[in-house]
């Protein structure tokens, strides 16, 4: 933890959450944000609006588009947003320019991944005729079910196979066999931080193509996709980055890999000459090919004024408010909630935790309702975890102190 | 041609536009568009705006997303968009509710319907583990050409080959080996109809699946999907549907299809108990099969409020009117335009016309942008078309006689 967050001892909680917030490096940056006074603990599943989006959107809807009309493909940016809001996210996920498009649902960059690092691999049936024998793919066990089911889609038109593994198990997994391995950086239910650095290493050592889902760590903790050579990855925009309601997803391509990556979904926007309208798919040069059809320009441009609030912000400081408003939790949590009466199933050790804590209980559910009742908002996750996540750039050491509060006392 | 729209007779080209305009049964419907003082032939690419467009917008922006926030998901109605916007569709591609999904782009539906429809065929490289024999697919050669770029990846990844043919000769070249057909409803660079029924007829006969792209088509004239057994079409919601830039395409998936439509794309929203977080797909019955991650909501409801000048509205007042417009003009380019200038490549009978009309000239880039400077705003396409889309909702009969004025004086 940094020199930032750290206790100042012997008091009360209230009284630490009000001196850490007053300290708090990210604290100005809260009020770039709509908020109100519940304490908005779901920024993991939907981020709250930025005060920068709905003028924008405005702009958007009546003079781009109301007023400029089709001449705002060009005039407005509309045909380069896909790689110009990519280049915007691309330094919260350590990435150089270049090598990130926005567009599509996380579901279909799963598929144009997952399929692309077969055909990275040399591997299935397209490979088996050129001599390959990678044939299996590797899924987290434990992962977003929509990735299990692409993935699932993916092996059976490559003609591989699809293998849950646990990622802690991934290594052991690995062989001459494997083409591709889908992980998950932070797991969605627990909250646990798989290891990145390594099994990228791991994957890499086995000649097999790695690709990360990045939903729940993107925006929450730095990522560093080219320091540690990730080979293709894909993420939301909705939770950690505020982008809004089923905003666009994001696909990374490494530069390395960008001519040779060979998208299942080659539509017209990833053509080298799109208005030339040629028979012929000619694949267009770096991250322009993990595009697809016309892009969804209002929810896309809605994402990137929300992206305008990290023009101040370094993931760096993001991931120490983070970890401090975790530990804080657990910290109120321990002291106000009946012993007993909660599991914690995220690990407790920070660089296996990314920005959310999973509680297990009883009748998760039910005292889920009963917390949203009292303004705590969190989700329910089957059968019984409740979720917390923590934005760091609008929740406060204050919030924090209050959700552990209320949650005690409904026990 | 209708009463509506007959010639009065004896007139000049302007008086016999403020005839037409002064009887049109559609001339009312004109004032929920944002419009200025320009011709906005370009609808065909980008419908103009609806004025219920931004008040909606401001509204899922503000209090939607800002306030209510992860609620709206149940409490907005976000959840279910996809399908009842898909319902508010329907009837103006003559489908019955429960067949259609709104989301993803064009391309992701093109890829969805002919692996699908492969699939259905008991084709492709799966088909052929179970003894089926259909393994090539047929695309219009003529086709916009995300189409076959897409469907050149369906054919790889399901062991298919891919012919491309001409519309009107595809009864010929089907047979025993076609799995599935992908045919556009109106060829976006000529303004042709293709004869749907009977396509389809033959297809059906073959044994083989349809699928049709419908995107000059929806919203310009009736296109009977279930009345003529379409098996799949797909269509995006931008052009004559008004949908604003880059909003999300559309999946029909014919009822008796359903249960057996095997969708690449299984994402968590097309399971039957998505918050299940199951590690298995098990697809939900209906049109929700078509659905797959996280559906784009800004996009989405600016989209259904955009379709709400349709409450009053017939797709067949529409068709009368487009064919009178499309007449028209014709018939002031003939007039105003020096004969040999120019060559119209839509055909002239109508029932072999959509919405647009098509002249080739030399220049064309030229031309169309003198014709922008002067406030006639349509586009070109390469090599040497200029083209014109008429939406009869917002195009008025003085709009065609000016514009084709201005196109005549430029020669």
């Amino acid at each position: 933890m940094s020199e930032t967050y750290t206790d100042s001892g012997g008091t009360s909680l209230a009284e630490k959450a009000a001196a850490l917030d007053a300290v708090d490096e990210l604290g100005k940056v809260r009020a770039q944000f709509v908020l109100d006074d519940t304490v908005y603990l779901d920024g993991n599943s939907l981020g709250a609006l930025p005060r920068s989006v709905p003028g924008r959107i405005e702009d958007v809807v009546r003079r781009q588009w109301g007023s400029l009309r089709i001449r705002s493909w060009d005039e407005s940016g509309w045909w380069t947003a896909p790689e110009r809001i990519g280049d915007r996210i691309a330094p919260l996920v350590g990435a150089a320019p270049g090598q990130i498009v926005v567009g599509d649902s996380t579901s279909v960059n799963v598929f144009k991944a997952v399929v692309g690092a077969v055909r990275l691999a040399g591997g299935g049936a397209d490979g088996g005729a050129l001599g390959g024998t990678r044939d299996e793919i590797l899924v987290d066990a434990t992962t977003f079910p929509t990735d299990g089911y692409i993935a699932a889609s993916a092996a059976r038109l490559t003609g591989c196979t699809l293998r849950p593994v646990a990622p802690e198990e991934v290594p052991d997994a690995l062989g001459g066999r494997t083409a591709a391995v889908l992980l998950n950086h932070v797991d969605y239910r627990t909250g646990r931080l798989h290891d990145l650095p390594a099994l990228t290493a791991a994957i890499r050592e086995a000649g097999a193509v790695s690709v990360w889902d990045l939903c729940h760590s993107a925006g929450a903790l730095p990522v560093g996709l080219d320091e540690h050579g990730v080979d293709l990855a894909v993420g939301c925009t909705y939770k950690y980055l505020n982008g809004g309601p089923g905003s666009p997803a994001y696909l990374y391509v490494r530069r390395d890999h960008q001519a040779r990556f060979d998208s299942p979904l080659p539509g017209w926007n990833s053509h080298a000459d799109p208005f030339g309208m040629t028979p012929d798919h000619v694949p267009a040069d770096g991250a322009l090919r993990g595009r697809v059809g016309t892009p969804d320009i209002l929810s896309m441009l809605a994402l990137e004024a929300a992206l305008e609030v990290w023009d101040d912000v370094s993931i760096e400081a993001v991931r120490r408010k983070s970890l401090a408003l975790t530990d804080f939790f657990l910290e109120c949590v321990a002291e106000y909630v009946p012993a007993g009466a909660l599991e914690s199933v995220t690990p407790g050790a920070q660089g296996e935790r990314g920005s959310q804590v999973a509680l297990r209980c009883g009748d998760a559910g039910g005292v889920m309702r009963r917390l949203i009742e009292r303004g705590v908002i969190g989700d329910f996750r089957e059968p019984d975890i409740l979720r917390f996540g923590f934005t760091p750039l609008y929740v406060g050491f204050g919030d924090v102190e209050r959700a552990a509060g209320v949650l005690g006392g409904l026990f």
